[in-house]
């Protein structure tokens, strides 16, 4: 699990995509999955933590960033053969490594910084895999594999029926999370508003909102701390979620819904996919559409609200989710080589020869075949097997070795309850797979 | 050859790490060398040219830095097995790709920008080869593999031995590279001062430069095309090279030279390894001793300047001392399993098995020899040989095998014209290289 260094994993305060990192972790480590996270050295797991950052980036401005992001990165592939799973959240970066080693690399897209970015995303296209957050924040150029949405921590989250008259704004203050709309919305219909969040823009602040704040009517409470924002999001009447712009996922429309608190939210980016029409909030094209719905909030179920986002936005679902994503991606690139008898492996092909071991599991055998291109040489090294040899049935055991010439029909069978595990040399002009004539097959094949 | 993107390879104007890359690959192709060049799709080489970045990203600033940066590294790694040796100029960043990778990476470390990369290369130093531009510029915490000093195209540089009355400043503006102090030397020795360089230090040109232009004794020329800056180095009297901290190199120092024209140096950094103090310009140690310096000027022969940089910063010189580096280099990672008689090549290695397969050179024959842990069965794929077995000799052909259990004394001979090719799978409780008994040996090892 390759995690950010800009925080801590979970992050102390700030920090989204370090915090999906953790609640994912944890999560699959209470299912018995051997996972390390490789995160900054100050995070917390019950995972195993390799860590070659001492603290995150933005917490200390002496780390060289990118000294760091590379070191940080390359232990994971430096060590990719112990694991079966690379998961990457640590955005385009790590996808160039990627081609250097064998195990299957999972990119969970949490953001495309910018457009310049995706000849990297376009370019591992076809040999990595990739999860979008929400169906709407898919990239038509690219494939993939699942999307996944984020799970919250839904008990730490107080669910109340019986809330206060206030709409709230809860969110960065910029343009693209619709402060002034929410302004517009909480004076159309005369109800108290509630601004919480940090400053992104201040131009924007400054025009759009500041002008309007009268702590009676319109109050701005500032950046609120963890405790603060649950307790505004489980006692507000409605959330005004009136974005300008495709968010990707909204990890604060989920939390209201998990404190019973129904969203009204502009209809577009991934709100479809988090807030049912008229059961958990409402889907509004329009400050005016929004002004008509706070009057309508009243008929949306709170506990509705809360039953939904456990239905389907727990940490469980997620990891439930992304342990599918894992067998899809194991299932996958399983080896070629894998066969109902057993499976094999290539050691050597040069012109004129190849080398494979071969390994039968207990009663396997493999069909009963022959080969107009090529003569095989089979030594055994572990186990007892049956060879079938124009006819004659020869018991081997490890030490023995037996030729099989071109068009010979030919056979071998595990009889023990250990693998049965030989060398075959082939020598000939032509070694594909589909050199082989079965005449007769245990499992259906011939 | 991995160069920076920064500009093109060679760079239109500036670029002296794309130049040092251009001369040396064009060196190593006149050599015969097979040289890939990885640079920006504009470079021009007789190298194969591969490219990712359309254009130097200093000269187009749509060009996202950190992806054109790794897309261009990996694509050198991902082709890692096509190449004997990659020789990065990249910087360090390249360094956490090379333990993916079986080729050898040597980096020749052009600049340390910064303590902070220290860590990158300090974690890559047992397992890649440092190359340093000069003595000075070493690391104590960094091994090295060689010294390799700049070569310039001597023939490009125009020699004069009847020069002009003026002193020369000719880099760019910045404390580092001591205007100030050249200014010094020029009004205590009542000389004219030629300045040539781009301003790198606008406060500093404005404070320690402009006041002193008169354009009578103290003349700027700005920034000079290549022509111009040609022409006023054959024609100084002298360079003043008066620097404030210790350069790892000094192109223009060298350029100098190369016209004929002495240098008068601050004694520091690679200074005393570029000028023949007395003999092709003076080491100094204060703007009163290159005031002195000036007036025994005339002692320095222009004629030894030149052949000075003849025999020791010409391209060949460098290309020749590279070779030299990769001939090491290749030495030093010679497979372990090179022996008199051939090479071979460990397949495969189990708890009770071990797979190789071995080549014998034409006349060439193992030891006789014997083993207390393994039997061994030995199968030929290619070629003609003579077993020796227990004192038998068997002749062996292609598709024959021989067993040769615990302790029996064997040795094989190739009798033929070419290689001959075995495949040989031993079986026991230790496989190690010391369970070689060699009772005879053509090559001396028994």
């Amino acid at each position: 699990m390759l995690s950010p260094i800009a925080w801590s994993t979970p992050p102390k305060k700030y920090g989204p995509w370090e915090s999906v990192v953790s609640l994912l972790t944890e999560g699959l480590v209470k299912r018995g999955i051997d996972v390390t996270l490789f995160a900054t050295a100050d995070s917390h797991t019950s995972a195993k933590l390799h860590a070659v950052c001492p603290r995150p980036y933005e917490e200390d401005k002496n780390i060289m960033i990118k000294v760091y992001e590379c070191l940080h990165i390359s232990e994971v592939f430096e060590r990719a053969n112990e694991f079966d799973i690379i998961h990457n959240h640590f955005d385009y970066l790590p996808l160039t490594y990627s081609a250097l080693v064998d195990t299957p690399v999972l990119t969970t897209i949490h953001g495309i910084s910018s457009r310049k970015t995706l000849p990297v995303y376009k370019k591992y296209n076809n040999r990595s895999f990739y999860v979008s957050i929400s169906d709407a924040y898919r990239c038509n150029e690219l494939d993939y594999i699942a999307t996944v949405r984020h799970g919250i921590e839904i008990e730490s989250f107080h669910f109340n029926d019986k809330p206060q008259d206030y709409l709230l704004f809860l969110s960065r203050i910029h343009k693209d999370k619709g402060a002034k709309e929410a302004i517009e919305v909480a004076k159309k219909t005369g109800k108290t508003l509630r601004i919480a969040g940090f400053i992104a823009d201040e131009a924007y602040f400054e025009k759009e909102v500041k002008p309007h704040i009268d702590n009676k009517q319109i109050i701005y409470e500032g950046h609120v701390e963890p405790v603060r924002k649950k307790e505004l999001l489980s006692n507000a009447y409605a959330l005004l979620h009136m974005i300008n712009y495709d968010e990707a996922f909204g990890l604060g429309v989920v939390e209201a819904m998990a404190s019973g608190t129904p969203v009204i939210a502009m209809n577009r980016g991934s709100m479809p996919e988090l807030i049912r029409d008229g059961e958990t909030g409402y889907l509004v094209n329009s400050v005016d559409e929004a002004a008509q719905a706070v009057q309508r909030v009243a008929s949306i179920s709170r506990k509705k609200c809360r039953e939904s986002v456990e239905k389907r936005f727990s940490v469980d679902r997620m990891v439930d989710d992304y342990i599918k994503v894992y067998e899809t991606i194991l299932e996958k690139c399983k080896r070629e080589s894998e066969r109902p008898w057993g499976h094999y492996e290539v050691l050597m092909e040069r012109p004129g020869y190849k080398v494979k071991v071969l390994t039968v599991l207990p009663q396997g055998e493999i069909s009963l075949q022959r080969h107009s291109h090529r003569n095989e040489h089979w030594y055994i090294v572990k186990g007892k097997g049956v060879v079938t040899k124009n006819g004659d049935k020869i018991r081997v055991l490890e030490g023995d070795s037996v030729d099989i010439p071109v068009n010979e029909v030919h056979r071998i069978k595990n009889i023990d309850n250990d693998n049965l595990i030989f060398i075959e040399i082939a020598r000939g002009d032509y070694f594909g797979e589909d050199d082989i004539v079965r005449l007769e097959d245990k499992y259906g094949r011939a």
